[in-house]
């Protein structure tokens, strides 16, 4: 997604933080400030955020201008256009139908005139978008704006692990935060209780814009928000729980049942912590272990999703990765195959490959041909040993 | 289970272990030794932890006696006894059917004499019956015998928390460890993949018999063992995950979603390990949140168990649980009713139960005619805050 320049840019450990000297505080424009927010994205995801963002807004007039403004790719629906459909039908008839929009929550088709203006950005696009969307952006948007990503997972090459909210920073000079959580849009959109986990790490000390603004934001009575630090953490939470989700598709197309299942999922848990701690080690384990994003979206992820049905698929059919991507998926990509394989190439370069016996078993057996029922054999390997 | 009299005389946190000075070491074995090894128990579960026993006794036959002796509750089959037909077709008919045994597993009608000779007892009978059997034993075993229970859970009332495991050091005079782990019994008898944790912390610094020989003795290819000195953790972990399968039984019942029912998981761990170190303040948090006993088994009792079938037929059919478990169970108890009620009664008691929401919140739903739909806001008031 990122150029290898830009990936290259930011180093491994330092792509965490932009230089918070050139992020101004938000400070100037406290206490009688409104925010204004606007929501960059309106998939179904994008929609339901959307939906719980513009409810807050009314419900906190005393900090949030009541309208919030969501960009639109704009399509033609028969002969409507879908920005007009959102704006008097209140529903996004082609990506979360069903659902009632607040009126407070406006398209608009235009990516500049949406956020211009505004004092928090949320982006919700699909990652492969983002990059032209900042390069529209950039030098648009003024320093003092802060910014919270919805785009779960990072960029992984052999080279690094640049954070999506972290190219964000980069590319347009703005603090950027991170929403990851045990969260199936269409579930939260309907208002079924779930949690989320936001990093929101305020920039500047003078910043009014606060992890408590960020809750009152985003938490809704049946949408609780756990505001964190660890922006690290919950970024690689929400990419590694893929490779999880696909052994536990393997273990389920094996048929080996209840006890196998828990096993890799407490297995992957414990690589996903190795694995952040590791690389990231302002990272916290508790973010892992405690928070939605972390065990939480595990589960979630191993109950069903689209990367442990293409886990069960490619055990019982035993056709190529790609070819059942099309079939089930529809075209869509199961996210976790990529990551295995990015990851792999990250281990592998920095001779750690075996540290991390089920993320490599995996890609190996998506790849290089590894039969699955080696995984009890591969993880017995790395227990630890008892005197 | 326990008289109310052993109950106070364990108290809170003194229970945990005896008094090492009573025990004997078992280094006197030492090292020509091989250990003779007992299992108390031959339902589904003793039967196959016997299983995966003998079959270790027979890999190492420099470690361990070949023969393993298993007390059998002596029954008629047909014209036939049950221990007659285990050491004849090498099969529990009657309660692991279907299942090959050792030969080296021998079945022993007579409690006293299934022990006398042995250097490690394995106990796995339903809890109810423990009290009986150790009367039974008391005085006849030397202090040098060193024991496992497979006996999930604790003894709960308003006054205290008794270990399973610590009772039976009581009530024998032997150290006692605990086996726990997302172990379905069939799954484990069938050799499918398990894990499972085993607290055994070595009472005498001199003993022979060490967390190494309780390895050797237990994990097998199909069947992985973690050894931890966390007794308390072990012990409430497989007691408590019972009062989480209720309540992720209630929110299935709902039609909550996947995302609601990984918010309670979470939340039900939090609540565990909160417990645990509160109260038994050597136990350890990563018990719960890094071993099978812990985060694996709640997975695993979420999924299914009579617990959460219980939880989702209460919602569903909004009749009284006892009714319920009597149409549903044929007889036998949903373990989460009793441990809600008696943990509720012993936070309560301390005035902390405001500080256990969800834990507190099964007791209400069960007893006291909450509805299930407030969850979400019960669970909001202990989030923690931000600035």
């Amino acid at each position: 997604m990122l150029s290898s320049t830009s990936a290259r840019r930011l180093s491994l450990l330092g792509s965490q933080v932009a230089s918070s000297a050139r992020l101004s505080s938000t400070a100037a424009m406290a206490p009688a400030a409104k925010y204004k927010v606007s929501v960059i994205g309106s998939g179904n995801w994008g929609s339901a955020i959307a939906k719980i963002v513009a409810e807050n807004t009314a419900s906190n007039p005393e900090a949030f201008d009541l309208n919030v403004r969501m960009w639109v790719f704009e399509e033609m629906i028969g002969d409507k256009k879908l920005t007009e459909i959102i704006n008097t039908q209140h529903e996004n008839v082609k990506y979360l139908p069903g659902i009632r929009l607040p009126s407070n929550l406006v398209a608009v088709p235009d990516l500049v005139e949406c956020v211009t203006g505004s004092d928090i950005l949320i982006f919700n696009v699909p990652h492969q978008f983002l990059p032209r969307i900042c390069s529209q952006l950039k030098g648009k948007i003024p320093p003092s704006v802060r910014a919270v990503s919805c785009i779960k997972g990072v960029e992984l090459s052999a080279n690094g692990i640049t954070l999506i909210a972290s190219y964000i920073t980069e590319q347009l000079g703005i603090y950027c935060g991170a929403l990851s959580g045990a969260n199936l849009a269409p579930e939260v959109a309907q208002e079924k209780f779930s949690e989320t986990t936001i990093a929101y790490k305020v920039p500047d000390a003078a910043d009014s814009i606060t992890q408590k603004t960020i809750k009152t934001l985003f938490h809704r009575p049946y949408f609780h928000v756990s505001v964190v630090n660890d922006l690290a953490g919950v970024s690689l939470a929400g990419a590694l729980k893929n490779i999880v989700a696909l052994a536990s598709g393997f273990v389920d197309g094996m048929g080996w049942g209840d006890n196998a299942k828990a096993a890799i999922i407490r297995r992957g848990l414990l690589e996903m912590t190795q694995f952040s701690r590791e690389f990231f080690p302002e990272s916290e384990a508790s973010t892992f272990t405690e928070e939605s994003c972390g065990v939480a979206d595990v589960i979630t992820s191993c109950a069903g999703g689209r990367n442990h049905k293409l886990g069960v698929a490619m055990i019982k059919t035993k056709k190529p990765v790609f070819e059942l991507e099309n079939e089930l998926l529809k075209g869509q990509k199961a996210q976790g195959v990529t990551t295995a394989q990015e990851v792999n190439a990250f281990l592998t370069k920095r001779g750690k490959a075996a540290e991390y016996p089920l993320f490599t078993a995996v890609n190996d057996i998506i790849f290089n041909g590894l039969d699955s029922s080696a995984l009890p054999e591969i993880l017995e390997k790395v227990e630890k040993k008892v005197e």
